[in-house]
């Protein structure tokens, strides 16, 4: 890694030539310092890049990277900058590929319900556009109104809406993208299936942008549901609401939209933040159960056969939200809670584990265990229907910064160690990238390490593209 | 690939050593035959395996590995034999290792909502197992009854229901691999998401058994729909049939289970095949639509829609059959498809194009064009919903062999290139195998063809695993 070259006068001078003089930021901290982080919290994992170039097309985006390998220059390309695992911060320095020029959604095409686009597209705009045409896309992620697609794709994105329509991936059925050492090929297409070779599409979806920059990408669409509607329902305790999940999927014969789930000390702190009062007095836990479909007759009886479901599996009560507004209201709670613990102390680790669906008590047990060890609060939400839970050690007001920073990692550990015990990981949707790149060894066998440095090494031979990601340096 | 060592007889020692006595086949040709083939038609495609053996256990997997890497023997595994590739086809000779014995279903496991089994289970038999408790798993193909499930994950296996279901990856949430090189990993696991690192999952699903032997599958299963329903739709000609595919799923806001596509002479010889008359004299193309759901209610209201929707495209007539028996009658002219053709001639090349869903009517053009250059009838049936075809070119009984053989690769050259031309590919589902490794450079820049020999290389330095598939000689 050390053998990197600095950015010189040069090198600038060549980037201007490519992206054009207004499109290349150089000593220029001010301007430059929004490029050096992402959505994670803390100033050890920013980086400033030594230049920022905002190309607007793969053929300058190959020029750029052409230029790196010669000249051995890291390159870090970067989205909306809305990532969680600091995977478009350029922690080698170097050159910062901004794609926020390359924001086009350059096709809705009806017939093949599929929309192309550039990866600098706001993954919103695009249900936006294809609505009109009773068609969505269902790969989103709760960041929708913020994140771009082109980053979603590069971390597989997930949300809440996955147990039943999957993630980003399951809707990429093709992607330009520029090589690391310069190559433009087309990867997919508007087919539907392929199995032409090896999956390359689904090897570069989630590959947190060290195997190639995407310039478009092919989505597919769905129908766009009639209906849909939510419930919020109140249990005494985690085992109880997490135990329902399954009961509701299997002996109701059907699938939600979303299952997201919310622990005691989420629900208090949300609902505190909101200024609102908690639903029930006695909510050990919580789970926000979205249905949709077709019709509205459908959507009436799923809603219908959940709520009894639930209450058979013990909830407290079931309320449900079928209009705009209760809706609204309802996912509140859900979509604010990040900032409510943001709120009571910006210190914290969003995190991002997953476990089998039914080890969700085992890891809420382990999270209490670890809380309890270290003095810090760990809150807990997520994904339940995914068994993708953001836990979030947050620092208590009390606890001083030397002493949160010396815990840290070491809590880090003794997560990461209990989730794979549970058997499973340490990211659902968020990625390695800079941050957990280090405890990457905890959850995966040496043999896949090695196994895919050779596979980014068949990409990526000077290794100019992303460093400092996903592997153990 | 010249410098691979023949099978000795310390060789054949070492494998019984490995699996035992029984289990080893050698120097016996007449039960050695069925390894030398899969359901390809066409001797020029067979090739004799030097041995035969059937590990019972991911160790012995592992250790015949060790083995045939020291001794430069290439191996070839093969699930049910059932594919359409030549994938399982021991092109080089050496080691056939079948893994017939590796056939139990390891867990089923209700909380989580998957099924643990091994890659010699009959993809049936998981069905079969899951229905009681309310479950299905999703990902079969329509040789479900004979296939194999390693088979389906080693192909990626598509089938009737892939337009909602997707195909066979989708279902993957882990595998255990014996590598190449001999070792024994876990990817993935029973959680529904995963980014830690490459998708390896996904790499391995569809890499036709020239990445890793699996000897564990985890299987993501669906709660399973209440009911169904079966549209037979009659049009007067494929264009017609192609641009209804579209409109009903978002006019209808919904998205059918299947919808199958049926070209005049497909009809023609299915129903003559069954001694049946066509349901309606004028049929020139047919779909055959499948809905499903979590209630009566929903699929009658989703099959009235569609059956609207239909006959404003302009069908000529819809049939429903929503009982097992209408059903199976309805199916049957499409399952028998391919051995009515055989029946004619069983002279073939069973094709697997896809292209986007709107081209369907241009590439049905095309193969009209090329059927009437070359002589040969060229029959099309298949997953209309996906732009996957099942063009097969078939042999006139009054053409002869020579004549055939000679203008077979030259006809694929011109259908390969022509789907290459509409936005498609070669392979849809079947994959490339040896049958089409020769045509790759047709459809894939030769960039990429370089990437995925290195991806290769990463995982079996000596290519001694399945060799000969894919990759042009």
């Amino acid at each position: 890694m050390a053998d990197y070259r600095p950015v010189t006068a040069e090198i600038v001078e060549a980037l201007r030539g490519i992206a054009g003089e207004r499109y290349v930021l150089y000593d220029d901290p001010e301007r430059m310092a929004a490029y050096a982080h992402d959505e994670v919290a803390g100033e050890e994992y920013a980086h400033m890049p030594d230049v920022v170039v905002k190309p607007d097309s793969a053929l300058e985006i190959a020029d750029i990277l052409r230029l790196a390998n010669r000249e051995r220059i890291p390159v870090t390309p970067r989205g909306a900058g809305s990532g969680l695992s600091g995977g478009a911060v350029p922690v080698y320095g170097g050159i910062l590929l901004s794609l926020e020029r390359m924001n086009r959604i350059l096709e809705i095409d009806r017939e093949n319900m599929v929309a192309v686009v550039e990866p600098g597209v706001i993954t919103n705009e695009i249900n936006e556009q294809v609505q009109q045409y009773g068609l969505f896309y269902a790969g989103y992620p709760m960041s929708v109104e913020s994140c771009f697609v082109g980053g979603n794709v590069a971390e597989n994105a997930g949300g809440g809406r996955a147990i039943k329509y999957g993630v980003t991936g399951r809707y990429v059925l093709g992607l330009e993208v520029v090589l690391p050492t310069g190559e433009i090929v087309q990867l997919g297409g508007k087919r539907v299936k392929d199995v032409t070779g090896y999956d390359l599409v689904r090897l570069m979806v989630g590959s947190e942008g060290t195997l190639g920059i995407f310039s478009q990408i092919i989505l597919r669409l769905l129908p766009l549901p009639a209906a849909r509607a939510v419930l919020l329902v109140p249990f005494a305790d985690v085992p109880t609401a997490i135990a329902a999940v399954p009961e509701i999927m299997t002996l109701g014969h059907l699938l939600p939209a979303s299952v997201e789930f919310m622990d005691r000390l989420s629900v208090a702190t949300a609902y505190d933040f909101l200024g609102e009062s908690p639903p029930h007095p006695d909510i050990g836990a919580m789970l926000l159960i979205e249905v949709d479909g077709y019709s509205q007759e459908q959507v009436e009886a799923e809603f219908g056969a959940v709520a009894e479901l639930c209450l058979e599996a013990g909830a407290l009560d079931v309320y449900v939200g079928n209009t705009a507004d209760t809706e609204r209201r309802m996912w509140r709670p859900r979509q604010n809670v990040a900032e409510a613990f943001k709120a009571i102390s910006p210190v914290q680790s969003l995190e991002d584990v997953v476990v089998p669906l039914a080890q969700i008590p085992a890891l809420v047990q382990e999270l209490e265990r670890i809380s309890a060890q270290y003095g810090v609060l760990i809150p807990c939400y997520g994904h339940a229907g995914d068994g993708n839970l953001h836990a979030t050690p947050v620092k208590r007001p009390e606890m001083s910064m030397e002493e949160w920073q010396a815990t840290l990692p070491e809590l880090l550990s003794e997560l990461y160690s209990a989730v794979a015990r549970l058997g499973g990981t340490i990211s659902g949707e968020h990625g390695v990238g800079s941050k957990r790149a280090a405890y990457l060894p905890l959850v995966m066998d040496p043999v896949l390490i090695s196994l895919q440095r050779r596979i980014k090494q068949a990409f990526d031979p000077l290794n100019i593209l992303n460093p400092g990601k996903i592997f153990p340096g």
